[in-house]
């Protein structure tokens, strides 16, 4: 979809907190037939909106499982490089609303290895499909997908570019989590410089009244241009080397994982990496309300010892990945 | 499904054009229970009926996008190639008739790789699935198959033999683009030699009273013995080497690639290759009610500038192969 | 799901042989919630009761194809190595049931590359879906993922652990064709030392009185401690080489492949190789009722002119095993 349709967001009106929701066949629904590609694209007015859907979604779920709001329609799930909690989570979404999936994966062995364009590819599952989920390792992918495809492209992560639905499921977990977003301190973790995660998160906070916490290896920093457009729309920012520096103002701690690869003198690695790891004691001296949250997967960033405290979060927050998924497709086709 | 079944399509009355056709349980369906292995098995009652099924496939999916024709039915989709084209139609077909897959596509990973036989592999499927979509490397897999199983097989491809649903689909194409057959005159532009896709629909053409252009470098000629049978049936043919002989007559270009690979000497492939590729000074020369077709996928043999031309009609042949797909499913069901 | 809740399955009355069973929401069903990691944990009230409702599946299926027992219950299907049949068979038993499929078999590529542990991934997954098939090459990843796991994970074979549903299949295809399993004569044939499907098949024919007939050249004997644990239990074995020697006898004639590959000395391997492949004079030879069972894939141990007497249940032993995981998914879900 062109993307020239997505300034109609902003007719729509605000949604109260705890609206109700009918589902039907709303082609005055706000999202109806638009493309998700970018966190850019939403205003709170429209996460208000994603997050009450999500929030109706993770109730209807917990009623009935699933149910059929979106029988007959069909997602191709699209995926030119392999990501299993993505894919899996989009493909439940799906199920969950009674629709079908064309999986496809094997891109590299087939058509694309004959060489077919990316806008070929998309003009032609759109022809067998509702909805077009895509991942693909190059920036701007789903930018081009969307330029030639008339049915909607959900980008599911677009090589360093970006990954909006895993932005607006970490929001979501914070709003679920804590029921509000102004006000909190959040405290972003590890490896802030190529993270795309905490990129598209940090923006998205900044629409509210946060404080920010960046917490990383002085080569990791989060990259000066974010960290100014930030302070810029009046987010207070700190910036430190040691997490116990900022933990006990925690609300909400982001982890992500400081990759060895990062690093040019492993001496350096090997130096800094204890500071950001969680493990009981960090739970001991961290807030009793705080969420601790992580994208997964993890390799050892978050010791399994925590995964009891109830205050871990990250198996809610995929969880979350699932409502917000399935809002999503009901809304861009019509049915939320 | 044995083939001595199949003479059984000549007893089934001529439908006409515009039927109506009660979708149920019909045990009298002409297909119930055949396989499709052939363009060879199709006269023209049988591509009447072909034809009558998919038209009301494509304005039940314009009214209502799915519908549970098939629904409890299971269609094994093995591909011991990858084609994400025809795989993904096959897939798209049966979910929106409410059925459900099992996708098989890792074939050479597994009891292949242990040494499984061809026929123990569909019998192993038909005890899940009620129909098996086949698609393999080998010249006469389908046939071998269709000989073992009870199911019926629907051949996705079997190597330099025989891909019937894409030159039904291709059929379907011009019949529903133009609305009659007779008459026309086709022209069939590129490799002429290699592509199966060009020799089924050629020999489904002349059921008709068409007048083929074959328009080819001289060592990718239709091969002879096709030519004769062609000839032999009453089809006016003109052969060529430029395209402009024969455009302003044509009434539907089909275009295929030419591969490099196929010329000994490249100064060869470097002369003729701009001889074979579309773009908009061709249209321009072009009749206006031509229509344009290709397999797919293309790789430079028609210019994305005539992606806009309303007598470009590959996209729609994809959809076209959707409800082709979706009537042979049907049939072979007994919906149909 | 923690094996502890499972000795829960003793105060379930044992059923009648030819039950009604009412499908419904059964909290109360025995096996609800629970995991399938092992045929240990199957007494005889519990087969009676796998077998009553994969009878019973047999029926529906054979009258209505399919049907909506778990219509929106979705089953995670993780296959951390390729296995075609075990996978087809249990989406072919999830989509008859009406449920969906979230097919992951890729991991190798994808989260697991990127070194996520097995209890992650089946918490990632149980976010998603309802119950999950895990194969995978490690003897004790099934009963990890189930220490992990809220929801029921089955297990599709870990390593040269176990495959209980192989097991169950194999005996419930005994009771289906023979009707009774007391009195019978099972002889196994072939590798009788590294077969993890004849070990099974050996521990649960022993809760029964039965007769075993051990057939394997020398090298490839039943391992000593299962051989004293079968004759400890009061089954009567016989070992022997040639299976002409208790053929005459034989009721269930259960055959696997002796791989070339167990041989360090090939003499030895050439020698007895043609003393383990079934062929039409074998048959001519074995009993009129005798059943003929392979655990598929076989590669030459039964010859295909075999496969046309009635004698030849292999095929059929696959379509058993559609309902043996048709009934083992209803049940851990609650709906048997």
């Amino acid at each position: 979809m062109p993307t020239s349709g997505q300034s109609g967001s902003r007719s729509h009106p605000a949604r109260s907190d705890n609206p109700y929701l009918p589902f039907g066949d709303r082609r005055d629904a706000p999202f109806y037939g638009r493309d998700i590609l970018s966190v850019r694209q939403f205003d709170k007015v429209d996460l208000r909106y994603v997050f009450g859907v999500a929030h109706e979604m993770r109730e209807m779920v917990a009623r009935v499982g699933s149910f059929d709001l979106l029988k007959g329609k069909i997602l191709a799930s699209l995926f030119y490089e392999p990501s299993t909690r993505t894919s899996a989570s989009f493909t439940a979404a799906m199920e969950r609303l009674g629709g079908s999936v064309i999986p496809i994966s094997e891109v590299h062995y087939s058509s694309v290895a004959k060489g077919e364009s990316l806008p070929d590819t998309v003009r032609t599952l759109e022809c067998y499909a509702d909805v077009i989920v895509l991942r693909h390792p190059e920036v701007g992918s789903a930018a081009l997908a969307a330029e030639y495809a008339r049915k909607p492209i959900i980008n599911a992560g677009d090589g360093v570019g970006e990954h909006p639905t895993q932005a607006l499921l970490d929001l979501f977990t914070i709003v679920e989590e804590v029921g509000h977003v102004d006000g909190l301190t959040v405290t972003l973790l590890g490896d802030l410089r190529y993270g795309r995660t905490v990129h598209s998160l940090a923006r998205l906070l900044s629409l509210w009244d946060v404080r920010l916490r960046l917490v990383s290896p002085k080569i990791l920093r989060l990259p000066p241009p974010l960290l100014s457009e930030l302070i810029a729309r009046g987010v207070e920012v700190v910036e430190c080397e040691q997490l116990e520096e900022v933990l006990g103002d925690t609300d909400v701690l982001y982890v992500t994982r400081v990759q060895k690869e990062r690093f040019e003198n492993l001496d350096d690695y090997e130096r800094v990496r204890g500071a950001y790891v969680i493990d009981a004691a960090t739970m001991a001296a961290a807030p009793e309300h705080m969420v601790l949250m992580h994208p997964f997967p993890r390799v050892g960033e978050i010791h399994m010892e925590v995964d009891v405290d109830p205050r871990a979060a990250y198996f809610r927050q995929m969880e979350y990945g699932l409502y917000v998924r399935m809002a999503l497709l009901a809304m861009v086709l019509g049915k939320a």
